[in-house]
This record gives structure tokens, C-alpha cells and sequence, in this order.
């Protein structure tokens, strides 16, 4: 168990399936937990604990709103805490984004963009963390940049066969 | 002791002066802690429970940027729980006013304005709520309102005499 | 008559319902009015006062746009007002929440998040403020955060069976 | 008394001398009272009654952060209601300006800018709709946009002189 | 003519049919125009000048974006100027609203709020105006006014047997 | 090739349609070109070099989110850069006009509206760039304000038909 | 007169002394006005045709709050047409920014930067749009950047003798 | 050499000053520069294949306004990439906060909050990544947290003592 990702509410899971689909795509074990900062605080609790015990390396917090669930995680864990803020309020993600990012001095939490890029780029951002030490890894993430880098360029060339 | 207050900072402290004024004025007990959602998550939870056991009534949470103190207190008790967003940030308190006030289904925090102004109120939104159950509050809730239209009187006449 | 609901508008009535589900559940006497702050004031304050002598402990006011309706009631009553802002226009509730939030010094609304989320959490709020005064709704609500846990648990399970 | 001028606080007169100088420079006779929408809503109602019948044509109410005073005038008076929100809080006048300007359909309130400039223009618009009754006052208008023209051409001029 | 109408383009037509049938309802004359702040000046200009000759009391410009209409008609005449910003963009309005606000001192526009209630809100300000010298209309106004306070109650009833 | 039109994404290419029929109006060779500011760098610093040996004269960059690309072009050109910010994340595209507009001292891009009439006004401005040494081109633009002028006019009568 | 400089108010000009400053160093005949698209529209139109009949290539227009002048410049123009926004009001320039970029289809605005060093901007892209056709004027530009670059290594070595 | 600092401009210095002492405190290696995406983007390149040869495991970019040197790193190295926006602009660090953290999927960010507290979390961040492979690193985490856990205590007396 390498990133343990933890959803505010089970309705956030469409925003983490490309996300998980990249875990399984690098081969990065992870576990998956919805638990709410406030609705489940012990649970939260426990659940940090647990996953150190089983070696996680990096936590992803995703939730909306009033996005506390990064921080709260953060506050249980000196090991690195990633947290995507989610949409879908009126507001278009403006408070989960502040509500994550804003974080004061002293526990920080990684804070990505909002919704389903905001999750991927959360996975790739735990990848690169992971590759630290694993050599493969850190080969896969090159080979997958050189490969963003070549789909740039069918996409361009399928545009321009568009004119 | 009927009212907890929580600064998530004792720099916060000037925002809550009058306040503490005021619950004076009123004659109403109080506590006054920092503490910190992030920084000191345990000791958060365990004034709480030490509060609850001393008969609090209504919890204050004061806290700036992702702020968020009084989600954390909330998750930890069933009573009132009083949000006052800090400004100072340069985003002016938009970051700690979204990140009280935007809290999910289930776990309510009443938040307040941005600043000294909104620490008064939790005040007096305390005051109303202990007034609930002792009339001698009330009246004197009622005599502070009349107070209050009577000095609306004075500073219009003090304006008048400018002119 | 503990609780007195009023909307700015009945187009406002969806953002309630659930609120009003919550109601019945805990067994709260409720009594729900439409009344505009703009379009009858003397309406609203008049329904404040036959509120009051039928032993309304608590108001909630739930307002969209320049959400005037909570501070309008909280300046007729020493009882407790919560707002709920209303979404809808194209600022997403960021007009009603500042509306609702930003009050005065000496005139506190408890604002909470915008639409039925929020006005649920007001319910609840509601709910909270009764249960200092009668012990068996502050049982239930205890239950129903436990309840709440529980369904996060069963949650986590099912999203868990889908990977 | 044609025009009549509320403040929501005797804090924001400094707001309004810049407007009460034009009002004086036309010769239109105006009122100034200090009250607010939430601390005194009883004199509010009172004073617009008491101006109506000493024949004001128009109001111009001036308040900040959750602004109600003008929207709260609107709902007792079918005269023009002109708002001036007023800035200084952390949110620069947002607040103000959204609760002023987004009124439900049905009670109109003429928003203007924020802080001193919008003052002044208030003035300048209660002008323009007297105007409309007083051909003197329009041809005082006329002339005075034509000075505002010509102190752009001596301001274009001081600046080239710099250069 | 009393009023005059200038929409900023024709697909702002749907945002002045409430506004159209209010002044159709009260029985006040108005010229409708679709005119561009930018792509048709001259044609603003002339229009007004236009206008002007025909007795035209009062201007409603209704523009999106950044929304100069308003105060370019303003710019060109001394009649009260009412402006409505439309929303649609992605910033639901707030370009509009502030482009259509935050005039500088000298050149006021009285701002609604943003579409559809904010258009409408342009037209009963204009019949208020228009209703300073015709006591008819000040009478349908405050008939108006009691019918919308009737509408509450009504809609209130209605709310109360859905319970 | 006079433009080089950069595409941050196949999936803004709606974005600049309209833009596109313009350059082919006005008979204005254009390149178009996805690539990414992050996903293909160096693909991009090449691309400009060959437009730039080709005689690009202007470029136009369209982008979303944190919209580096303009930025990116900019740092490696000396030629006029002309920045689209795309809407449709949930902020609206005010993260991407940001991300845009406020370049540092030094570096300028020309930021256009968000969204098909900020790429459109792209086309336009590049034309008008590009008419400066070709009068053909400005007798071209002048016709099309012209025909800007009448189209007004003609959608002016048409909704009047309606009423 | 290659460039021309529109400050809507004289109180604009410290925003545009670095810009001054620039075009000077470049050797770019300038000329700078004072004039408002609201309080002198038909100056704003006469100094435009003056302007190209003496050859201006490029206008800049710097305004604050609701910042019509850049649009009203251009609605009288084909030439390219810069706005820069001015903050300074409480909401720190994004009133000017909206107003200045969001323009709608067919007239285009070249936005920049928020104050001084937008201001600096668009005189280097009215100096990137001269250089098009001077390509001494380009080799400066090349120069002005290298220096750029220069300069960042100077501040780096300062900062990194301080640790 | 574990950790990269860049700033986008030699004023960003006082920022980072925090964070710096937090690196000696930590016993981290660290190098500082300044580079700015825009003025210096060979550079920039430059030094991030100077510091991966180095063995930089983490990079810190520090940068405001259109705050793009963050996703310009990321862009060049597959490191993780740690953003601190910037404020000081009118818009207090909002600009920066969105174009640090929405970056586009495929190019991860890790944005702290605005200013200095945000640089001193980049530090922690970094020095939390870091940990990951060094247990003595770990423990003076752990300490540092148990620490700041305990100022807390101290401030909260302190604040008594006052009242």
C-alpha cells in the first residue's frame, strides 16, 4: 500500500476514476476510503494510523465545499498530504480550492487543481514522490511525458487535416 | 463556564477583545483557549471534551485562511458551533468566510461576518442562545438592542450638527 | 411552534425539503411562511411577532440575490436567525452568502453554506440549539451522527467493491 | 426637502461630504439622517414616512458590507431609492456592491459605484431625475458637464507640461 | 417616448420581455433599439440625440460582458440612466455588473441587478421616475406593490398545503 | 504564413472556428498548431523559431485553466503575442484570463476576452496588426465595421418587428 | 506620433512613467493625452482622428474601475488599440481588467496587466507592433531582452550572496 | 544539493526568508536562484538540468501575478515541482493562487498558499518528501510538530494571563 486515497463522500468518485485508472496503468498500489473530516473524524483518524502501519508513502484527500479533509489529514501524518479540491458547489470549486490551498504555517498540504485533472495530475504528483526511490518508476513517468509529448502531435495534425 | 472561545492563533486574539467586551458586559462565563486545527488536532478534541464536561453551552472557533477550526470543533460536538472567519490574508477574508461557511450536510457551523465586527456577533448570537433559557438575558438583549437604536439617535444628530 | 422557516420566495421550497424532512425526523414543531424582506415587509415582521408568541425558539431565513431576509428578521427579534443563501443566479450564492454573512456589528445571522446543504446544516442548527434544552433531542441527535459514521463506513465498503 | 440621505453608520459620512458639496453647489435642498436597516429598523420606516410628506423626491441610502439599508428603504417607498455601497472591509466593497445591486425582482435600488466616487455620483443622478421637473437644473447640469470637460482639457494640458 | 430601451445586441431580447410587458402593464411609452456601445457609436449617439427630441424621461441600456452601454449613453446625455448587466458569460455578470457600476464620479448609472429580475427592476425604476410627475402612476405603483404583497400570502397558502 | 495560431488542447479548437472563417475572410494566411506550455515545451520553442523563419508576424496562444501558454510564446518571441483564455472549468475561465493578463513587467501578451469572441477579436487584432503595412487589409476592416454598423441596424428593425 | 497615450483621469499618470520612460529609451515618438470616455467622449473621438492623421500606429488607453475607455478608443478605430487597467479602487483592478478585456466580438482590446507594469507592457508591445516594420527597432527589443535575461543573473548572484 | 529554489524576481526574496531558516534548521541542502519563466527561459531550463545532475530531489518555485515558473519547471522535469504564489498585486495573490494551482492534467503542481506562510510550508513539503528516505529527517519532523504543538500551549496561557 503505497497511496492510501481518502474520498470526502462516496459522490466524489467519478472525480478519482482517472486517477486510479493511472495508479493501476504504473503499477502503484494504493488504497481507497471515503471518510469525512467532519462526519468521521475518528474514523479519519484511524484510518491515517492504519495506513502508516501498512507503508503508505503519500496521502490524496479529495472533497468539496469547505475542503477540511486535506488538512485534517494533514494534521495526523508528517507524511506527505495531497488534496484536490471539488467542484460541482455554485461557487465552481473557488471554496474546496481556498479551503485547501490556504493552508496556515506549519502543516502543508499539496494542493492540485480542481476536479477530474486536479485528481490525475494528484496521482502523478504521488507517482513522482514514489519514483524518488523506485528507478522504474521514475523511467515509466518518462516514457509516459514522451508520450503526452506524441499525442500533441497526432492531436495537432488531426486538427490541421480538420482546415 | 457557558461559552468556549477557540483562536486557532493568539494573533487572532485583537480580533476578539470586544468580544470577550461583551460577554463581560452580559455577565456571561467564558473560556478562552488557542488551539489549533492543524497544529494541535489532539488537544483540540480534548478541550472540547473537558468544555463539554464543564457544561458548556455554545462554542466560539475563531480562525483565518483555510480556516478551519470551527468544522474541526463541530465534527467533535453536538452543540452550537460559532464560526468567525479572520481577514488579514490578502484575499481578505474570502478564504477563511468560504472555508467556515461552506460545510457539509450534516455538520453545521453558524458562521458569522469576516473580522472583529463578526467576533462581536458570535458573541451576541451566543448570548441569544444562552438567553434562551435564562429571561434575565433576554431583557438585557432587549435593553442592548434599545441602547443600540438610541445611539443610531445620537450619531445622527452629531452628523446633523457637521452639516 | 419551536422553529419558524421563512423564504424569500416559494420558488425557494425545494432548497428546504429535505430541511423539512429533517424536522419530522427529530419530531421539531415547525411552522414554514413565504415572506419577501422587499415585497412584504409588514408581513414579515408581523409573522416575527406571532413567531414569538407562539414560542418560536429559533428563525431560519432562506434568501438568493442580495439575500436580505435573515438580517431583515434578526433586526425584529433577539431570537436566534439563521440564513440560508440561495444559488441559482449566475454568481453561483457568492451574492446571498456575503448578503447573509457579512452583517453589521450588533445584529448576528448565523449564516450557513448555500442551498439544501445549507439549509439542512440549519435544521440541524435548529435541532442543536433546542437539544440544550431538552435531553432526549440531544440524544437523537448523538444517534443520528453516529448514524451518520456508520453510513460513511457502508459507503467507503461500496466503492471498495467496485474497483 | 427633495433628496433624502441615510447612512447606515455615522462612520461613513466621510463617504458622503464630497456628495453633500454638489448637493449644496445645486442648490438642492436635501436631509441627512444617520440610521440602519438592522439597529433601528422602526426609525428607518419612521423617517421615510416623515420625508415622504415633507415632499422628498428622491433617497439615496449609503451602507457597507451586508448592505440592506437601501434595499430595506425600496421595500417602504415607491420613491427612487438610490444605494452607494460602501468599501473598507477586507472584501474591498464586493459585499456592499452585491447586496445593493442584486435585488429581487419587484423592488428596485439604483446601485452605484463604491465609496466616495459612487456618493457623488448618487448626487449627481437625484440631480438628473429632479432635473427632469426643473429646467433650471438641468441647464446647471449641462453646465457643469461642460466644466468637467473642460477640466479634462486643463488636465491633459498640466500633464504635457510634465512631460 | 418616455423611456428608451437600447439593448447592446438582439440576443439580449429575451432578457427585456418581463421589462417590455411591465411597461406595456403600467401603460408607459417606450423605443426599443438594439445599438452597440462599439460597433455602431455614431448610431448611439444619434439615437439619443433622437430620443432626447422625442421627450424620452429616461434611458435602460442592457449590455453583457464588458458592458459599456450604459455609460456611454450616460456619457452623452444628462436624463437619468438606468443600466442592466447581462449575464451568460462564464462569469455569470460580474464582468457586466461592474463594467456597469463602477462608473467614475461624474457620469452616474443606476445598476440593477444581473438579467431577467434586473430589467425588469430597470422598468418599475424608470415608471418611478416617470411617476414623480404623474400621480396615475404613482397610484399603479402602489397597486402594484399591494398585489405583490398579496402574491406572498398567496404563494405562502400554497406552500403550506404541499406540507 | 502571417499568424501562428498555438492550440494548448485539440478541445479548444471550437474556440477558434470563428476566428479561423475570419482569417479566411480577410484572406490571411494563418499556421495552426497544437502544443502544450507543460505537455510539449520544447515542441512549442520549435515551432516558434519555424514560424518565425517562415515571417509569422503575429501570434495568437489559446489556452485554459493556468493558461501559460501566451506566456510561454512570449518568452521566446519578440512578435506580438496574443493570449486567449478558455472558459469552461468551473471558475468560468477567470483562472485562465488571469493566468493570462497579468504577465510581468517585460514580457507583455495581449489578452483577449474569455472563450470563441475572445479568439475572434484575436483574428481581428492580428488584422489590424497586419493591415498596418497593407492598406488593403485596413480597406478591408473598415468595410467589415461598416458592415458591423449595418447589422445592427438590421437586427434593431427586426426586433422592433417583434413587438 | 507613432503611439497614443489616453489616461482617463490625470490622476493615471504615475502608472504610466515607466511606460514613458520606455518609450523614450526605444526613441518612440509619443503623444499622451488626458481624456475620458465619459466626461469628454467627443474629445476621445477628436483626438483619435487627429491622432491618425498624424500617423499613430498604436493607442494605448489606461483606466480604472468600470475602465470604458480602451473600448471606446477602439469603437472609433481600426488601428490596434492596448487597454491597460488601473487598480486602486478596494477591489484592487479587476473592475478594470473585466471591463477592459471582456470585450465582445468584433472590436477587439489588447488587455494587459493590472497597473504600472501593465502600463510598461503595452508600451513594449506597441514597440514589438512598430518593430514589425523597423528592424532597427526589433534589434533593440532583442537587446532589451538579452539585458533581461542579464539582469535576472545579476539579482540571483546578489541573492544568493546574502545567504 | 536536495532542494531547488527559484524566484521569479529578486523581490520575492523576503518570502522565502522563513523558509530558508526552516531548511537550516532541517539540515537541508538547498540552492537559491532567481529566474523568471519569461525573462530568462533558457535559464531556467538551464538549471534544472544543472540540478537534477546534482541530485535535486525536489523543486521550490516561488512566483506572482500570471505565476507561471512553477508550471514551467514541472514542464522540464519529472521531479517533484512545489509552487508558492505570490501576492502584493491589487488582486492579493488570487492571480497567482490560479495560475500556480489549475494546472492542465499531465503536469502536476503542488500549491502551497499565498506568501510567506505558503514558502515555509514548501519547505516542510519538501523537507516531508525528503523524509521519506532519511528516518533522522522523520524524527525532526515528528520533533518540529510536537514543538509547535507545545507553542500552542504557551500562546494559549499567554492569552489568558491577559484577561
Amino acid at each position: 500500500m503505497k497511496v492510501g486515497i481518502f474520498l470526502g463522500s462516496d459522490s466524489d468518485f467519478p472525480i478519482v476514476e482517472d486517477a486510479i485508472h493511472l495508479m493501476k496503468r504504473f503499477g502503484v498500489e494504493f488504497g481507497l476510503e471515503v471518510t469525512s473530516a467532519h462526519r468521521s473524524p475518528e474514523r479519519t483518524k484511524m484510518l491515517i494510523r492504519d495506513y502508516e502501519k501498512n507503508g503508505v508513502v503519500v496521502f490524496i484527500a479529495v472533497a468539496g465545499k469547505a475542503a477540511h479533509l486535506a488538512g485534517v489529514v494533514a494534521s495526523h501524518t508528517t507524511r506527505p498530504v495531497i488534496g484536490v479540491p471539488v467542484g460541482g458547489s455554485g461557487l465552481g470549486g473557488l471554496d474546496a480550492l481556498l479551503s485547501t490551498s490556504q493552508m496556515p504555517m506549519g502543516i502543508p498540504v499539496a494542493c492540485m487543481g480542481i476536479g477530474k485533472s486536479g485528481a490525475s495530475n494528484a496521482a502523478l504528483l504521488a507517482i513522482q514522490i514514489l519514483a524518488l526511490a523506485e528507478p522504474a518508476l521514475e523511467k515509466k513517468l518518462k516514457d509516459y511525458r514522451s508520450q503526452m509529448t506524441e499525442n500533441v502531435k497526432v492531436a495537432s495534425q488531426k486538427i490541421q487535416d480538420k482546415l
